[in-house]
């Protein structure tokens, strides 16, 4: 079996195979940005990628990119954003562990950052799409993608859509890495494909020198002269890491990953010395629009009780349900808001009344209706003073009930990892005294991400391109 | 300063100063332990220690040892326990990211391991302490340490006291390092103090090779023949690791921990190889009681909604109100039950109904009286259907009202950290792709510990104690 942490040293490297100024493990999203950019700066680039074509889970996603701070789609769709209001949104949103620092930086380079997407040929149609969600069925260009309308993050920063969707129905993640690999290959950056990196080559003084690589069985190796990018995935689909580090995941149907997602790049930089922050965390996504109109409802924990705004972004909601409510959750709807959610969810109870719901799903008596009436007394007067739901999705519930099943172990949640390998803000693999790997560089997921957790979709795409740029240029020098 | 992570290459290494079997980093519970078993194996001991007498963390602690399974104390005190019992509550109670291996052979192992502490010199009263704390005032030998006797455990595992405590008014932990440490000089090992290991040193094969120390700023080194054992305490008072790893921590107020607690063991640990492992947890304690009675009261949220049962343990009480209520709870009491606690709280409101505590600490309006109408509904029955709590601690709730402070940011909270080298059963440190650091070993709060999170007192000390013997045993071999 590979062994990606047994880095290789140097000395063992009878003859390099091949050489370059940087070589960029794994061509997704953040691998495709570090080489054009390492290459804009004057390097000669190796890419090397497992699969026999590029594109990695970045072509399989949704194709939302986290932008904002006034970009030219969001001024024609209407919104009116600052870098300031994106900064503060994702510092509301990214948790206890975010990275002030990069998210400064995230928010005050994104307009450049849309212009230099734009420029590799990644279009996006200036149409707001209303119903927002990961992956909108139109070739709209843009979507909310996070909790920027909900409480508390509407009073906190000043709500605009953000995720940027490249112009095409459907998957657009293949559309921007179909882009973004085309513009590659318009450079001299070298692409080799059916290359599986197998561990990195370190030197005496510790800097990795360049990369262990296996095609077809057959093992080669590359040079680096300046750096080694890993921006090779995570680890949602490494089973025995996600059990070491991050259990709750293994809990979700849906496992967002493709075969790079294996854990091997975040296990190649510690074993250079490189330090995995944020292990445990992980997107949990409960995805329960559209249509949005099932928001009217209240969701519901094992003790009856309310405990989150329903009109809060998925990636919220999974992990309210995962980390405060021990996985249990319904949504419990009536008849005016009633509708079958796109992603199928099963009706657990239906009741002519409160005591029926309660019976049904087991909760203890009275608790349900303790709770539908104050939350009726308030919606009544469009206030909502427990958990802030918008206005717009405030009414009284009226019987008869419906109640839509959102536990974790029976019912549909999807999730990806967020930890991985701690950078500098320019892409710089971190020791766990807070020093550099000399010559190592990671972004995408095999880095830890700006939000952990408090995941907004597009963020992946977002810090995943544009720390890969970073990255790119640091590398570069 | 300092660089721990920084392994020295044994062939830096002109002349070892010093040599032994094995090499013991840091004397406190796991390290006196470990000592003490290689030594009995057969192994020339070493064990340094950069304080100017051993005792560490251990020794400022409270001293409870969480052991079970039918002790001669816990027998002598009424407790029928069972290996079985011990072992279903702690798979219950240690959280998601648990080792059940681990929790296994703690468990099966009690017994024996509580006449080792005994031959060692420590001693126990076999009286059993009511009031159940991490520190008896009296020199009692048993107390409930952990939410045994609350729901769900209750219904998991028949409850029985498991806190040990050896036998002195107060500061029993004091004692058990006195005692650990005289039976540790009554054998050949050797105690050198006052000397900091700066790093480990690792041969050509990965195998770490010995210690580099400081003495009053003098360089010096001991070859480690067999192996080295950390047993160096967490990273709670190293504050740059605590605001990467675990910055909730860092808001509790009070942090448990010794100069020694400043992750220079775990960092050596990863320089050399080692994966750290739940590295955002710690122990997060939010003390009520004594007196119990309080425990008739609600405590709250910022929705004025019950959360958990308020006869939980203290560790699950802080966990609960960091992780799942923003850190944001008050404990309300009526005239019935109103006693000031121990740990001073501070009284935030007062009010003759539900709507003036409603008012003073700005809930929603009627969120209180209606938490209060269905708790009281259910408690005129001797039931909690919502959170179960012991029929003991239910009464209905009558006005006035007093509601006692304990948000994280304002209040009382103590905390250390779980997170640590991920080790096999017997103490070797693993890699991240699960393989071992040849020559390594760790116990005590250096590893990850047995919680994570879901922390009863005296784990620390039972496993420390117990993990380092197994450390010890198998360095020697």
């Amino acid at each position: 079996m590979s062994k990606p942490f047994e880095v290789r040293r140097a000395r063992d490297v009878a003859r390099w195979s091949n050489e370059a100024d940087v070589v960029v493990v794994g061509l997704g999203c953040a691998g495709a940005s570090a080489a054009l950019e390492a290459g804009s700066a004057g390097a000669d680039v190796v890419v090397v990628e497992r699969g026999s074509a590029g594109g990695g889970t970045s072509a399989m996603s949704g194709g939302v990119i986290y932008l904002g701070g006034g970009t030219p789609i969001q001024k024609q769709c209407g919104f009116d954003d600052t870098p300031e209001e994106m900064f503060k949104y994702l510092m509301a949103s990214c948790g206890q562990h975010r990275d002030e620092v990069k998210i400064r930086a995230f928010s005050e380079d994104s307009v450049a950052h849309y212009h230099w997407l734009v420029a590799q040929g990644v279009p996006f149609k200036p149409v707001f799409y209303p119903h927002y969600s990961g992956e909108p069925p139109t070739d709209d260009g843009l979507v909310f993608s996070g909790s920027e309308n909900a409480y508390p993050y509407k009073d906190i920063a000043r709500p605009a859509a953000r995720g940027h969707v490249p112009q095409i129905p459907g998957k657009a993640g293949g559309l921007l890495m179909e882009k973004l690999i085309a513009s590659l290959e318009r450079t001299s950056a070298r692409i080799l494909t059916d290359m599986r990196c197998e561990t990195l080559v370190v030197g005496e003084d510790g800097a990795v020198a360049g990369v262990v690589l296996k095609h077809f069985g057959e093992e080669t190796t590359v040079r680096a002269r300046k750096g080694v990018i890993l921006t090779a995935g995570g680890f949602i689909l490494n089973r025995d890491m996600v059990a070491v580090h991050a259990p709750d995941l293994a809990r979700c149907q849906f496992l967002v990953g493709s075969d790079g997602d294996d854990g091997a790049g975040i296990l190649m930089g510690m074993g250079a010395g490189g330090l995995a922050i944020n292990m445990s965390m992980g997107s949990i996504s409960l995805p329960i629009i559209p249509p949005k109109k099932v928001q009217f409802g209240v969701m519901i924990n094992a003790q009856g009780q309310r405990f989150v705004n329903e009109d809060s972004y998925y990636g919220r909601l999974g992990e309210y349900v995962m980390y405060r409510q021990e996985g249990r959750a319904w949504l419990v709807l009536d008849e005016k808001c009633f509708e079958r959610p796109e992603v199928p969810r099963e009706i657990v109870a239906v009741g002519e009344s409160t005591a029926e719901i309660e019976s049904a799903l087991k909760l203890p008596a009275g608790s349900f209706a303790a709770t539908v009436e104050l939350y009726n007394r308030h919606a009544e007067r469009g206030e909502d003073p427990l958990f802030h739901k918008s206005r717009e999705w405030l009414a009284p519930l009226e019987p008869p009930f419906a109640a839509l099943d959102c536990c974790v172990d029976t019912s549909f949640y999807a999730s990806f990892t967020l930890g991985g390998l701690r950078t500098t803000i320019d892409g710089e693999v971190m020791t766990p005294e807070g020093g550099i790997v000399p010559g190592l560089y990671a972004a995408g997921r095999t880095s830890a991400g700006l939000a952990a957790p408090g995941y907004s979709s597009g963020i992946s795409l977002g810090d995943g391109s544009y720390f890969g740029r970073r990255a790119g240029r640091r590398a570069a020098r």
